[in-house]
């Protein structure tokens, strides 16, 4: 997985949501619409509502890269089973995401401050 | 001026340096360039350096909304006089940068509480 770069503005969305799913997948493996559900319930207060396409490319982008790897399962839907693709980490995973979060951690802090500093600055 | 929307992820770097503007405009007239270097400065140490560019336009846009007007003064350069375009509010714009801080202050209590919440849940 590509280390996080940016040093630019804040952070960009599609790595903040990199960061969440990875830290879902790491808890519970899961699928693509229980992840996507998960994540809209907790940034709800925040006025915040990731798109489908931005979650699915994620996963997909993650897949490609040997972290996450796809399982096909049967679910029990209302009239008939349906295929559903949940999501597991790779062997490779745990080393890849302890990097990444430790970068985001760094990338998280330096756009805290940098807001803190304008409400600081502005708002006395 | 524009009231700020946004409600998506994070706040948008123009109406996060508009802000910026209005205020440095606010305590003290200034002109283009000289914006420009006093922001760098004081973003310099979050990694974060604006684009020329990027503060032109935002100059440009409040010049039209008729919240800055602009007066040409003649600098003492090191061998000839250059001109060089001041910036000063205009009348309406006490009112206006009042409601557009206050807008702006919600959006980045709203972006601050987002990223500590990912920082919290994320690392505890």
């Amino acid at each position: 997985m590509d280390g996080y770069q940016n040093r630019g503005f804040l952070l960009k969305q599609k790595a903040f949501l990199k960061l969440h799913i990875l830290h879902k997948v790491e808890k519970k493996n899961g699928y693509g619409l229980q992840i996507l559900d998960e994540l809209r319930k907790e940034f709800k207060q925040f006025g915040y509502s990731p798109n489908h396409s931005d979650i699915y490319r994620i996963l997909q982008e993650l897949t490609k890269e040997g972290i996450l790897r796809r399982e096909k399962r049967l679910m029990d839907g209302n009239a008939e089973f349906q295929e559903i693709v949940v999501y597991h980490l790779t062997e490779k995973a745990p080393e890849a995401i302890v990097l990444y979060k430790k970068q985001m951690k760094v990338e998280l802090d330096r756009c805290i401050s940098l807001l803190n500093k304008t409400v600081h600055d502005i708002y006395g």
